[in-house]
């Protein structure tokens, strides 16, 4: 059965959208639809133009016999904005205000809709970028670390603070929890990361620094690679941060707990995403 | 700027695959696209023919002066079937064993492609079905239930067996782990869940559902509703279930220890989704 155009648009940007990163044949296409390479080189234009005004994406041809077509997230500045705007607006909200000038926000990191956005931004600056794999640590942070992955088309792993019968064996190191100076310990499965992996810490929300910092140190351990630091919010005011390359959506000025006043700006991915 | 019908048609796509069950106005894309509503109407039409099609979903159009199109996901046999039978080659694997009996499954949940799919076979049975929310509880399951959560476009509620600052006030119980038959605690966050929501609960992994039942419990003390109960992996010995309506992907059938023989085949989830 052959496809009319509309119908091979509607199917690739389907595909396109759910395989990010994936180097995909025009012979795949040209099958999946009973078209010619050079109809589906047509499409693939049209869906390119598309996907960058739209600030879907973008599209990068790799020509030759082993070429094909990969999708790449990109969220345009113009829609990245806004959205990092809606974000401080709703954690500026007093209510969230808990004891000892903590602030909840597990309604956020359980709110699709504002998890796939930010994943995306932070998707969008390494997207072209070796990365293997995401780490985080449980349980706040996974849902971001998750929808990062899926833009990045790779796994996700998540350390945890206690062992499970279920993971088998495990390393573990102590590290030091920067704001409360208390010594944790950590640990990550034995098998879930492969040596020489290129990785990407995403958390929730980083203070000092501590335990991202305890996460490097186990990335030592299984002889894997910092690909890269990012986090939905960073607290400004901590006094000495452990970590000093990292990506940041949103930084968490100040917290006046007696007037209740939450303080919030934009992190450093806009600086960053220029350069 | 007018768009022409092949740009209309990727933008829509990539908007309604990131905006399921979202009842979305012909108003709207006619104005983003400065075309005429029977134009769109066109474009929804070809939409919905390719999305049944290629087994994407479906789009429901509801007629009126407050009508739209909603997107559903909707896998069809065709396709959920052969994913099912990968996981279950994936779960035989003897190196998964684990001593007690325990199956490492850490890998399958942190890898996006799986999970999405799997997130859109479930998902794609409670689509039409009123569900306000996703309940899991921490830490394997949260991939999962995010993934169903962001095709149903409700959030995702984490139960935790430990109580952490950055939850605020938290309502716990007791329940009896089904299969070591050990009490031990579940809270969940006063504030992340409405009165009268209806829940849908959703797991990695399902014994003799002993977990389940206590998310059950809790859910009454909010107040709320149990709208399903979904797990990738049911265990199929375990003497007395303590849940009886449910959906699962995938029944381990048996674990071999001495033998690292893992026997797995598919869940009820075909029986089910045909009625």
């Amino acid at each position: 059965m052959k496809f009319r155009r509309s119908e091979r648009l509607i199917d690739m940007t389907s595909y396109l959208l759910d395989h990010p990163r994936k180097l995909v044949s025009l012979s795949f296409f040209a099958e999946r639809y009973g078209a010619a390479k050079s109809s589906i080189s047509e499409d693939l234009a049209i869906i390119k133009e598309t996907f960058e005004h739209r600030g879907i994406g973008t599209l990068k041809t790799i020509p030759g016999a082993a070429g094909g077509v990969k999708f790449f997230v990109k969220v345009p500045e113009s829609e990245a904005r806004p959205f990092v705007e809606e974000l401080c607006e709703l954690l500026a909200n007093p209510d969230r205000l808990l004891p000892g000038g903590y602030l909840y926000m597990a309604d956020i990191m359980g709110c699709p809709a504002h998890v796939n956005q930010a994943g995306r931004l932070l998707a969008s600056y390494y997207a072209e970028k070796e990365i293997d794999v995401v780490m985080t640590i449980a349980t706040k942070g996974i849902t971001l670390a998750y929808a990062v992955a899926s833009q990045l088309n790779v796994p996700v792993v998540v350390v945890r603070n206690d062992s499970r019968v279920t993971e088998g064996p495990t390393v573990s190191i102590n590290y030091v929890s920067g704001s409360t100076k208390r010594i944790q310990t950590m640990l990550l499965s034995r098998r879930s990361l492969k040596e020489g992996s290129k990785v990407l810490i995403v958390d929730d929300f980083m203070r000092a620094g501590g335990t991202i910092n305890g996460m490097i140190n186990l990335l030592q351990e299984f002889n894997c690679e910092l690909a890269g630091i990012a986090v939905l919010v960073e607290a400004e005011k901590t006094g000495e941060r452990l970590v000093d390359d990292y990506l940041s959506l949103i930084k968490l000025s100040d917290v006046d707990v007696k007037n209740k006043k939450i303080t919030v700006r934009e992190g450093n991915y806009f600086k960053k995403a220029k350069n």
